[in-house]
């Protein structure tokens, strides 16, 4: 997980590696703090206890705990894109990529136990915060949809739509199989999802 | 909305009208201060006093604030599958039925604000009863569609990763159009991601 080294709610960037170890630290137990008892059962005197630093050092690096939740939340939405790109890079047909970033979207969830209760979270805390959040997927989503559509690549149809039925995919897949079943079946779950994508879901008998 | 007649986390069913009215005052304050304030802000009494009724007849339909939260999941889960079963009673097609429901969906969540807030807040106040929600609608989904794939409606995919590909698709498009965008494009918006069912999403130039 790589925390935004700049960001509007972060008020000092660290200056030094072992600046930026501590910010992990508070990070870390920020995410553990919120993901086991709720962002609004938790205080900042909770996070710098978990974390084992300093009650005051917290606020160097945030002006608040809402503060903090946005930037753990920013910090996931890039890391998530980040991620995802450099998985992809290279990869030419569209489809390829499809397949490769939602293959990658499962292990992410694996490894990273606590980005569905960061992110939703967000619909209790501030629903606007939710909202910016998937409609920033959504829009970098139809972005690269629409090169793609350009080149033939994918049907006529509505990119915003496509983007958010593609994100609610890959959201609920991996909710179920990644988060919930804990079982290692994510190729074959990639590969079915992929027919739905590739083919379409109904046989056209006309 | 139909609150469930019989449940197991409903202690004494009303036996007269004016107890079913005293029964769903309490529920619609619950999922009020629920969506307001969040499950874990909220008290018995922030109910009772909200819907204006005595303290201690809460007790009388629920024997935990916990109790009357699953109450009002379980009361979710089978309202909406009831309506959407009664809007496709009759049609034939599986694709018609798909279209119906998802525009009837995106009706239901424009009446009733608190569904996702409802649903969602399952995630953070035990997991398993988020969980064991949508694994209820995809199992349910998928024996429908077990019926249309039979009749060789639909194409030969795992109905587990069809179902919860489906139940992302349903929920992410309402969040943003009905939830979020407030603005009534619920046709134009079931007609394009019909397009992804009908026809899948890759157009193939082998």
């Amino acid at each position: 997980m790589q925390w935004l080294k700049e960001s509007e709610y972060l008020l000092n960037p660290p200056k030094t590696k072992r600046g930026w170890d501590t910010l992990e630290k508070i990070c870390k137990a920020a995410e553990r703090e919120f993901s086991e008892k709720g962002f609004s059962n938790v205080s900042v005197v909770d996070i710098t206890q978990s974390a084992q630093i300093a009650a005051g050092t917290f606020y160097i690096y945030f002006d608040s705990k809402l503060a903090m939740y946005k930037y753990l939340l920013k910090s996931y939405y890039h890391d998530i894109r980040m991620n995802i790109q450099k998985q992809v890079e290279g990869v030419s047909s569209r489809e390829e990529q499809e397949a490769i970033g939602l293959r990658y979207w499962f292990d992410y969830v694996d490894k990273h136990h606590f980005v569905f209760n960061i992110a939703w979270e967000s619909f209790f805390i501030d629903k606007e915060l939710f909202d910016e959040y998937y409609t920033s997927f959504g829009q970098a989503y139809s972005s690269r949809l629409q090169r793609a559509q350009e080149n033939g690549e994918v049907r006529d149809i509505d990119l915003e739509v496509l983007s958010f039925s593609l994100i609610g995919i890959s959201n609920f897949l991996a909710l179920h199989w990644v988060v919930f079943k804990k079982k290692n079946h994510y190729d074959y779950v990639r590969d079915e999802a992929m027919k739905l994508l590739r083919e379409g879901m109904f046989i056209n008998h006309k």
